[in-house]
């Protein structure tokens, strides 16, 4: 059980996180648009797990990205990001497919992304992926490399190799059908995951595309009979609610100020992350999760540059 | 035999010209560079067979499309920029996969594009799609949509359909290894198609890939010998050697001011189709395409706007 007082041991390991899934081009609209009628996009750094990893190296951490683009100069320029930022990228490999690409237009309503999948999802398991995977202790993983062969099985092999050896191994379900291919059933293979991983953080609507409207602690007891030993479901300006399938208990957002939503999961997932590595209790690890995601959403862009881990307990008192 | 000096007739049919293959977006960065560093793009109308219907119906043609769009904001663009130009639009499939796009780099040396390709080869022979090429006099096609399938079958059955009711087989042979799948002999193919077509316009590049190194005299040849039955090979500021396998002519540029070069041997056809269509012979619909192509050089842009036949034939004498 992952007891909320307690710490999760881990090895000595010289990596502390892989992550692994979609590194690709955000193209997104400059202006607001309902219908793709605008003309100017500007490019950027995107991918939730390499997002991670961009937050988790400015809180003091050693990360290594898992991802696979083209051959392009997209490719070129996110491995650029990547090293500029101190991010181990020995392990993005470079295939002959395009770069992938999601194009996004700001909206009032409900953006409809276009999604461009070529590089991303070519992910192979190679020698000296297992390599660092063996040397790392946590790894992270999103819906995106699962969705689709040859990447799934590549995830498929790392979990067995990370549970064999003590490595923590967390999941984001992020589930969207569009990633899907049309005809296959994700929601089920997502579902039957879900008893391979130790941790999962799930959002509402993550929760509801997955298992249909329901209580929120209804929904954290389906991630949980199905396996996942802590669940912790993030309610937006409600908090979340974690369980580890003996207590259940409720945290309330630090947020003091919302300037943009983007990127706030993937900085609870990168402050609870921190605070695992730096020897933190479960507990104390969620309400770093919560500071970094509050100090996030202070700002805007999925990627905060300023993000630093004694200014952020500073400003929440954690 | 297509003879110079004779005119291509047509039966009364109430379309004049279907264009077959990529209908997509440009994605064009706004500044100059060679390694995708630039971060602001602009969208635009693209796709050499469209461009085309675009410019023949500018000229007085009776235009449809027949093309694979995604169901999504790109794909609706692109079918109201044709509506909106006056093409016939029924023939546009929408499928479920993203819109084709190329993104490139304006560039001082060689811009490398980076291609998406989802919905642009799914692309289905219908019931519909025979009856438009039915009542169609003249029926092009591009490379796109031979270099993969299921787009590669709906050519073939075309051409069989075209051939044997006596629509008119024009082919662009614009190959470039990147539209290929890896593997693939995409030259082989090309080159078994050509006995297929009445019409071939290779370029010099063009004819490099598919042939290597040769006299222009020699490259006509290997066309001729495939099995085309006219073979116009543009040679830029260098104009044209054109043959029909018994004569063979060359004829100049008409170009007085070179402003860009994108979208000339678009126009080139474009002109050509026009000429045909309205009764010249061959030699005089051949100095419309030089016409038009010359026209296009002095705009800017793959479609000219103000594409007038009138100003056209009065600017340059044909």
């Amino acid at each position: 059980m992952i007891a909320f007082d307690k710490k999760i041991s881990f090895e000595s390991k010289r990596n502390d996180i892989v992550t692994v899934g979609e590194l690709l081009i955000d193209m997104i609209s400059a202006d607001y648009s309902d219908n793709f009628d605008c003309n100017t996009y500007h490019k950027s750094f995107g991918g939730s797990p390499s997002n991670i990893a961009m937050n988790v190296t400015k809180l003091g951490l050693n990360s290594l990205v898992f991802s696979a683009v083209g051959n392009d100069g997209f490719g070129t320029f996110l491995v650029n990001q990547l090293n500029d930022a101190g991010i181990d990228t020995s392990c993005v490999q470079r295939v002959n497919r395009s770069t992938s690409m999601v194009v996004v237009t700001k909206s009032k309503s409900t953006p409809i992304p276009i999604f461009y999948r070529q590089a991303d999802y070519h992910l192979d398991y190679t020698p000296s992926l297992e390599e660092a995977l063996l040397n790392s202790k946590i790894v992270h993983f999103s819906c995106w490399p699962i969705s689709m062969l040859p990447a799934r099985h590549t995830i498929e092999r790392m979990i067995e190799t990370a549970r064999s050896h003590g490595v923590l191994v967390c999941f984001d379900p992020n589930f969207h059908p569009m990633i899907w291919q049309a005809g296959e059933n994700g929601v089920a293979y997502v579902k039957s995951i879900l008893s391979k991983v130790d941790i999962v953080k799930p959002s509402e609507d993550d929760a509801e595309r997955l298992f249909g409207k329901d209580t929120h602690l209804n929904q954290v007891g389906k991630f949980l009979e199905l396996g996942a030993k802590l669940v912790i479901m993030t309610l937006g300006k409600n908090g979340a609610l974690i369980s580890n399938g003996t207590d259940t208990i409720r945290m309330d957002t630090l947020a003091t100020e919302v300037v943009d939503t983007t990127g706030a999961g993937d900085a609870f997932w990168s402050g609870f992350y921190a605070g695992l590595v730096k020897g933190y209790t479960v507990r104390e690890s969620l309400r770093l999760g919560m500071a970094v995601s509050a100090f996030k959403l202070k700002h805007s862009g999925a990627v905060v540059n300023s993000l630093d881990i004694e200014e952020v307990k500073g400003i929440f008192r954690v």
